[in-house]
């Protein structure tokens, strides 16, 4: 008599929550024993003064987020190649992002991994992701933009004959979703500074690119999304400010890099990039100040990232990060009326 | 080219943006016109101490959410019976709260009109509205439950001729719909105690009761109902803690109720009573709290409404107000649910 998965929506409908219930009483659990262990967040000395209080407050809630968007999927996805290349980026950012922030609980300091340790990880991880997507799930190496203009980026691409087949390297291509791969998650990463900030913005975006899945005809991807969504939901319930739990590199890299893939997958990097507007607003004001200040001995903002800069002007951080939300939302909406008006 | 107004759901979707940027657009006007005519909230010297600060914020909000709302129905909506009677309750609702709030301002109080002057203002408009929706819209007076059983609130019904058709009474069922409107107004006014509280709530349960509309093939009713939302989100910007504005009675007031005439107008009041279940419940911990106390001298809640009590066991405002926005989420997810599955 129930119709449940018979509506692909209401399959959607029920991941998420299925997603935010099991984010919500895993949570506790895993608070729980990192606090036994004394396992907190060491607090960027060079930040807001007020965001001290944070030292010492539990982190890599990013772990339970990629557990419950694993589950999720795993009840409620049809699986496809795409699905398992997908999670597959998660687990392997997901890992990356656990090593980082135990060398950093580890250490004392809020450090880490070094950046171009980083980034040699990250690149493998994308050169891989990419070549697979090409030759295992068939995706195009050709960039859409609106209006049925397109930029084909495999066109000096290097084919090796593999059997009856042949494997390809569109190194171009290659490229480019590496730049996207290591700049979203980078940016998610940064933009991970004010308690429910990244949760939120990430939440949004999740939100509208499980529509533009269902519209692509990609169901099991959709899935993911909202899985994604949900979990961020429950994740917030902790995360909220005073935050009990942080998502730690674990989360920040593996959202946005799953954010990225998804965007390889339905074909929509340039929409992605209108969607992840706030992340990519983060990231840009980091670059605009360190760039401004090593040029001109001048800063842009009064502090960087962008989110610092209103905190400094007076907004509380609950404010901020509010109004971050909606202009995430903002830019979200904006990418998939332009991706459902222009067919990007 | 562009297919705006095209397809249903994306006219939802532009209203809901629409309402959102006018809520923020005009919002800041309004304040400024406040601050400059010294209006402030006056805080109910028993509620929890921490709230004094609260003392002299602009309230009265509602107006421009209900302006907002206004705009968007005229631009995005086409009129019929239901939907006009819909923003006549609006109106009238809203009315009420601007006396009760301007009462309160001038007398220098935190309580405006007497009990029995509002509740006798809420029979008169809830009667009409009853009325109006059973002769001139054409609401049939049977109270559905799930799984097609329902109750026939029409069978004593007074029918006087009138012309060539008949004017019904169906008192039972004009009781009924006072109790749900007197009752859902109450409630969303006295969640309406923490920053963004109520506006979060209304928010989630709007979206709700949109597909409700839209799967009810009522698009005009969903237009409202996605411009409340908008108007919302518009106006947390300026009400998130620590709040620059109010939405004062005559926000509580009028969403409440116009939530209790889209239930009526959609026949989900049983619906209704589950995607609304915080508000019920907020209602409901101020009623066992005082009949506990008046009966056995004992308090339940350490404060009522319930919110104040989980402010008073520790948690932030915050972790309160985002909390409760994710169970009203869950409530009106819950009531979708049953009325997509069950058809109530």
């Amino acid at each position: 008599m129930l119709a449940i998965g018979a509506y692909p929506t209401y399959t959607l409908f029920l991941a998420f929550g299925f997603s935010t219930i099991f984010t919500l009483l895993v949570m506790p659990l895993f608070i729980r024993f990192l606090k036994k262990d004394g396992i907190g967040q060491q607090i960027r000395a060079d930040g807001p003064q007020s965001h001290l209080a944070k030292q010492g407050t539990p982190t890599m809630g990013g772990t339970i987020i990629i557990l419950a968007v694993l589950v999720t999927c795993l009840l409620f996805a049809r699986f496809n190649a795409a699905l398992v290349l997908l999670l597959l980026v998660l687990l392997a950012t997901g890992a990356l992002g656990i090593v980082d922030d135990i060398e950093s609980v580890s250490h004392g300091r809020s450090l880490g991994l070094t950046p171009c340790q980083k980034m040699i990880a990250l690149t493998l991880i994308s050169v891989v992701f990419c070549l697979a997507a090409i030759n295992w799930v068939g995706i195009s190496p050709v960039v859409n933009f609106p209006g049925g203009f397109g930029i084909d980026l495999g066109v000096l691409a290097i084919n090796i004959p593999c059997g009856e087949s042949t494997f390809s390297i569109p190194w171009l291509y290659v490229i480019f979703v590496f730049l996207l791969l290591a700049g979203l998650s980078n940016a998610v990463n940064l933009t991970d500074g004010l308690d429910g900030l990244s949760g939120g913005s990430v939440l949004v975006v999740m939100v509208f690119m499980a529509m533009v899945c269902f519209m692509y005809d990609e169901l099991p991807l959709g899935i993911f999304a909202v899985a994604v969504g949900g979990a961020c939901v429950g994740f917030l319930w902790y995360n909220i400010y005073p935050a009990s739990i942080f998502m730690g590199d674990t989360g920040s890299l593996a959202l946005g890099a799953s954010f990225a893939a998804l965007a390889v997958l339905t074909k929509t990097e340039i929409t992605s990039l209108v969607m992840g507007g706030l992340f990519i607003v983060e990231a840009l004001s980091v670059i605009v100040q360190v760039v401004s200040f090593k040029r001109t001995g001048k800063r842009i903002f009064l502090m960087a990232p962008i989110h610092h800069h209103f905190e400094k002007k007076g907004w509380s951080e609950t404010k901020v990060v509010f109004r971050f939300w909606i202009i995430s939302a903002a830019f979200a909406a904006l990418g998939f009326a332009l991706y459902f008006q222009l067919g990007w």
